[in-house]
C-alpha cells in the first residue's frame, strides 16, 4: 500500500467505522424490536467491509448501513494519463433507510475518502431526504440543521452543496428530483492542511445525520395511513429504483467493478411498484410533492 | 421522408399493427374480464404510436403491447461517419406480459424494422420467456415451436438466435440470465431481395408468439400458489427490473432520447421485491431455477 497521507486515511477509516456504530446503535434503540445483521466481507482485489442490514423492523422495512475500506488497482476512469498504473484506496460509509410508514421519508447518506497512489486525495459525501409527502416544517428543519453544520465551516458550502444535491439526484427521464435534497459534494481536496479541514467538515456533516433525521421519524412513524398512501409510497419507491439503477454513479460503479452485489443493492427498497400513467387530482398531496420535485425549492 | 424501400416499410408497419391487434384480441379473450386501454400518442420529433396496456386483469397483473412507427434525425450512435446528417425510420411492436400467478412465466417479444436515409435497413427482434420455476415440458415445447418456425427459413437460425438470446438477456452483476431464453436477433439485413426474405422470417416468428406462449398460460394459470411462491415471484421481478434498467438497450435508448416514458416503462412489473442476501435450500425449486439461469441449457 502507498504510504502518503496514511494518518489521515487511518483517521477517516476509524471515523467512518465509529459513525456506523453510532448510527446502527441509535436505529436499534429507536426501533426497539429488531437488531442489525452484520456481514464482514473481503474484496478479492483488496480490503473489505462491514455490511449491516435490518429488515422488517418495527419502523424500518429495510435499513442498510455499510462501512467499507477497499484498495487495489484504480478503476480505468481514474487512471488519467498516468504513465504507471495507479493504485487506489477508498473508505466510506453508505446508508439507506426505507421506513414502513409512508409518512416517514426514506433517507440516504454517504461519506467517503478516496486516495490515489499519484498522491491525489479527496472527500465526498452528502445526506438527502426522499419523502412521499411534503411536510414543510420537517423539511425546513432538516435543511436548517444541514445549513448550520455547513456554516460552521464555510458560508458558501450550504448553497453550493444544496444545489449540487438537487442536480445530482435528478431523474432525467421523469424530469423530477429523487427527493427534496439536502447536501451533495465530491472531490473536495486541497493541500494536506486543507484536507484536514475538509475532514473536520465531513465529520460535522456525518455527526449531523442522526439529529437531522431522527426527529422526522419520531414526528411521523405513528401516523395512521391508508392503502392509497401505501400505494403512493410504493410508486415513489419505483422512482427510487429508477434513479439508483439508471443514474447513481456509486451503484453503477459497483456493478461494473464487480463489487459485493448484496451490499451495493441493499439500497433498493423491499417493495417497489409501477403502474401505467398514474394521474393525480390537482391540489392533492401527491400532486403537490410532484410539483416540488419538478421545481426544487429553497427550504431555509 | 426518404423514399427507399417504402413498400417494405409500409408492409412492415401494417404487419406490426395487425400483430398488435391479433395479440391484444387473443389476450382479452383469454383473460375474459378486462380490456386493454389504448393510448394513441405522437412523437414530437416525428411519428408516434399506439400503446395498449391491461392492468389487474384475471390472468395478467400487467400486460403492455405497444406499436410504434417513428422517424426523424437518427440518434448519434447511428450517424456513423456520414458527411450528411442521417434520418431514420423505425417501426415495431414490443410486448411484456406479467401474470399474477407465479407458476405462469413472464414473457417478452419485440419485432422491429429500422431504416436509415443512407439506404441501410434491417430487422431485429425476438421472444423470450422468464419463468419463476422450471417446468421442463413447457420450456421444451416453447423452444421447439420457436425452432420449428426458424427451421422453415434457415436451419442455422435457431442455434444462432437461441445463443444470442442467452447472451443478450444476461444480468452481468448477478451472473444470471434474465430467463430461459428463446430467440434474439438484430441487424438482419441484405440486398433488397434478401430483406424481403428476412421480413417473411420475422412474420413467421411474430405469428409464433401466441401458439408458443398461450398454452403455457393455459397449463398453469389455475395452479394454487403459496405466499412463499408469490414472494419468490416478486424477487424474480426485482431481477427483471435490474435487467431492464441497467442493461436493456431499447429501454436505455428510449430514456436517453426522451421517448414516451410511460410506453417505455410499461415493461416494468406492477410489484418488485428486493431482500438482502436471500438463500435457498439446495434442491429446492428456487435453487433449481437459479442453477439453470447460471448455466443456460439446450431445450430442444
Amino acid at each position: 500500500m502507498f504510504e502518503t497521507l496514511s494518518i489521515l486515511r487511518n483517521n477517516a477509516e476509524s471515523y467512518f467505522k465509529r459513525l456506523q456504530d453510532e448510527i446502527t446503535s441509535a436505529l436499534e434503540s429507536l426501533d426497539g424490536t429488531t437488531l442489525f445483521r452484520e456481514d464482514i466481507w473481503e474484496r478479492p482485489g483488496g480490503g473489505g467491509g462491514r455490511t449491516r442490514v435490518m429488515e422488517n423492523g418495527k419502523i424500518f422495512e429495510k435499513a442498510g448501513v455499510n462501512f467499507s475500506a477497499v484498495s487495489g488497482d484504480a478503476p480505468k476512469y481514474l487512471q488519467q494519463d498516468s504513465q504507471v498504473s495507479l493504485l487506489f484506496f477508498a473508505t466510506g460509509i453508505s446508508l439507506v433507510l426505507h421506513p414502513h410508514n409512508p409518512h416517514v421519508p426514506t433517507v440516504h447518506a454517504n461519506f467517503r475518502f478516496f486516495q490515489l497512489s499519484s498522491g491525489e486525495a479527496w472527500f465526498g459525501g452528502g445526506i438527502d431526504l426522499t419523502p412521499n409527502y411534503i411536510v414543510e416544517s420537517d423539511i425546513n428543519e432538516f435543511h436548517s440543521k444541514l445549513k448550520s453544520a455547513c456554516d460552521k465551516h464555510d458560508n458558501s458550502y450550504y448553497p453550493q452543496f444544496k444545489k449540487w444535491c438537487d442536480e445530482y439526484f435528478y431523474i432525467k427521464h421523469r424530469k423530477e428530483t429523487r427527493g427534496v435534497g439536502g447536501l451533495f459534494f465530491d472531490h473536495l481536496k486541497g493541500r494536506d492542511i486543507e484536507l484536514e479541514k475538509i475532514f473536520l467538515f465531513v465529520q460535522e456533516i456525518g455527526n449531523s445525520f442522526l439529529p437531522a433525521y431522527l426527529p422526522i421519524v419520531e414526528n411521523n412513524y405513528k401516523q395512521p395511513f391508508t392503502d392509497e398512501q401505501k400505494r403512493w409510497q410504493l410508486l415513489r419507491r419505483g422512482r427510487y429504483v429508477e434513479f439508483n439503477l439508471v443514474y447513481d454513479k456509486g451503484t453503477l460503479f459497483g456493478l461494473e467493478t464487480e463489487g459485493r452485489i448484496e451490499s451495493i443493492l441493499m439500497s433498493l427498497p423491499t417493495l417497489a411498484r409501477w403502474e401505467y400513467d398514474v394521474k393525480h387530482n390537482a391540489g392533492s398531496p401527491e400532486a403537490t410533492i410532484l410539483q416540488v420535485l419538478k421545481h426544487p425549492r429553497e427550504w431555509v
